[in-house]
């Protein structure tokens, strides 16, 4: 039997343990696995410089080479993540609604596990920690396929995390990592329906494309932000620079970043120049419609390819626009559907923008850069939703728990 | 550009405008629709009468003929079920939460369409106006795709759901009915991610194993219910008897009637004849276990086959075991996860068969037959989900919508 099938399957059976364990038993672990991984800090280190000194030699290059990259400050940190963890109410056994049936039938739809989760990410091995911390939490056994590069690292975390659960009265194998991370196993992992409840990909553009296209197990799909600003001629003109700025600068390589500004012509015809001044000062890159180069002529073109891309870069797409209408198609034709915001102090303008425009989350007068577990106030993320189903926009500890109805009666037949 | 792709753009774009339209709009033109159809019973039973006829020329049996005749009385009871679904509360702009942020954001989480859902369906036409009514009131649009055999009852009700919504407020071209029926043409549908935002399949479980194999779309999974009636020594003589058998024998062929039978020992060697006679008045053939058989050597034996088996028809498995443990270990490994009871007066058992048991409905002393949308009272079925994504067990309307987060700042940067 392969490894994939093995703990896959491994993974399942504990489930069902798993799923039982109470609230303190699983804050318990994680307090637990926070403290062996401070205490195993430079056997995790030391594990880690093998993947850097790999990644050095293979030219992964120092962006990369940083994300792989283990410290004590960032072992730190994870331990304070677990805390974090089991500080937040445990969404299982959750009772959501109930009701009674005519017949005398009592109805009860209570918040449950998901059952086995499969995790495929990149290069960083913090999400290792998170992921596991997650899940536990949750009471979902896990399955984590990391990257290659990040293996040594990822294994050492995994042991210390066996360590840690050993001790408590979670099943070990609670936590699984999938050590061949070969392209035909990942394949067959999307497509283990018998032992995955759901994966979960985090990553680039490109992983979650992979696993969308190849999973039959349901994918919780995250990613992709294209996000727009749209400055209404009714917006004030101090708040409106202030958050196109911050929405693109404050951290261009994040999906909630904005990717293209849209501007009622109005506003344009008066702001503009402040608009660009602002945008230049922070050494933002502006590809320009038609519209707008003719208020500023040094302005480089945008093409549709503009329109369509999500950037992650000190780069931004303007387009004038004539009317609001003109804006809300623009998004609905190029946009994710991720974050959008309009920035007015026209009450109208608010709502139909808010009824017509279809994306997780919609602002009025505020950075797209909210949209995030944390500044909702989910106390964690496992990352943000860019489908409808299931789970849509930063996804909290319930995103990872599914529910079942309990019915009970006296006898009741049909 | 093919059918299907024009047809898929075509409910995408409208999506939007079916979005915003009001509750009553959509209730006028579901009672538009009903009128429309009572009004062109004729030219439907006409169309009907083709399908028929090359039914029965390819000799595809009387079983399915049935499910494929539409009669006066089944147009009444459609036009009656539109009735129903438009007294039913829409879902849609519903606020599901709100709350403030320190930072003075102001949260909403409201609920919204899911966009476009396409519909993969057999022989059943009448499935054509449920489906179509479901999405329209949560103002979805939709691409639907039935069986070829039922191609002119088809085209002959979206005919006349079309003159209806033309009179309405309501896009005409809402729901839309794909004519090419073809194997490859569905296999493109499955992976339309572009336009489509859900697939819901309606029929058997090798059509619902083809489309969970080949969408990337994310699928509404619906279906296989391999359901479990656990008799504990604890249970009422009466009660038990009663329960097993209208679980198994009041409508055979549905995906929540019961298929194995588990009997605790001690009940059994009380009660073990007066049940099977009782099934065998009904007719039922008994496959048991060695166990079972040494208390009717008259049983047939039951292979592993038979715990895995989703009868549809007058046959039960049943397996005697020694204790609860035995039971739960049965159904977590044959069970489907979609409808397992408990017939016992220990309340101790039935926290441990609640907590234990992964499904979507669990059933202390009442017959696994009420897994059902309206029997929850939900008004209206889109089906029974059998997946813990999005929507498990009875989907009413609200499995049909999605949400979006709607943030009101005054000036918010991060």
């Amino acid at each position: 039997m392969s490894e994939l099938v093995e703990k896959a399957q491994r993974a399942s059976e504990l489930a069902t343990r798993l799923a039982v364990c109470t609230t303190e038993q699983k804050n318990d672990a994680l307090k637990l696995i926070a403290a062996q991984l401070l205490e195993e800090t430079a056997f995790i280190l030391t594990e880690n410089k093998k993947d850097l000194a790999a990644g050095r030699a293979n030219g992964i290059g120092d962006h990369l080479l940083d994300r792989l990259r283990l410290t004590e400050e960032r072992m730190k940190d994870m331990a304070e993540g677990l805390h974090q963890v089991a500080d937040l109410p445990d969404p299982v056994g959750e009772i959501l609604e109930g009701w009674e049936r005519p017949n005398g039938l009592q109805i009860e739809k209570i918040r449950v596990p998901l059952g086995v989760i499969g995790m495929i990410y990149e290069a960083r091995p913090n999400v290792t920690v998170d992921a596991s911390s997650l899940c536990l939490k949750t009471g979902n056994t896990s399955l984590l396929r990391g990257s290659s590069s990040a293996l040594h690292s990822n294994k050492a975390i995994i042991d210390v995390i066996h360590r840690a659960l050993e001790i408590s009265e979670l099943p070990t194998d609670s936590v699984q990592l999938l050590e061949d991370t070969s392209r035909e196993t990942v394949t067959k992992m999307l497509q283990l329906n018998e032992c995955l409840d759901v994966i979960i990909p985090r990553g680039g553009a490109e992983l979650i494309k992979t696993v969308v296209k190849n999973a039959t197990v349901p994918v919780l799909e995250t990613g992709v932000g294209n996000c727009h600003i749209y400055i209404d001629d009714h917006a004030d003109h101090k708040m409106a620079v202030e958050i196109a700025v911050n929405a693109k600068t404050q951290r261009p390589s994040v999906c909630n970043s904005t990717e293209t500004i849209l501007i009622h012509k109005d506003w344009a015809n008066k702001h503009f120049g402040a608009l660009v001044q602002a945008l230049k000062e922070k050494n933002v890159e502006i590809r320009a419609n038609e519209k707008a180069r003719q208020l500023d002529h040094s302005l480089l073109p945008a093409s549709k390819e503009d329109w369509k891309t999500e950037y992650l870069d000190l780069i931004v797409a303007i387009r004038v626009v004539d009317r609001l209408e003109e804006a809300i198609n623009h998004i609905q034709t190029y946009g994710s559907k991720h974050s959008e915001a309009i920035i007015t102090e026209n009450e109208e303008n608010v709502a139909a923008f808010f009824k017509q425009v279809d994306a997780a989350a919609l602002y009025h007068n505020a950075s797209t850069r909210f949209t995030d577990g944390f500044e909702f106030g989910f106390g964690a993320e496992i990352g943000i939703s860019t489908q409808k189903l299931h789970a849509r926009g930063p996804m909290g500890l319930p995103a990872l728990t599914s529910m079942k109805y309990i019915i009970r009666g006296t006898g009741q037949i049909k």
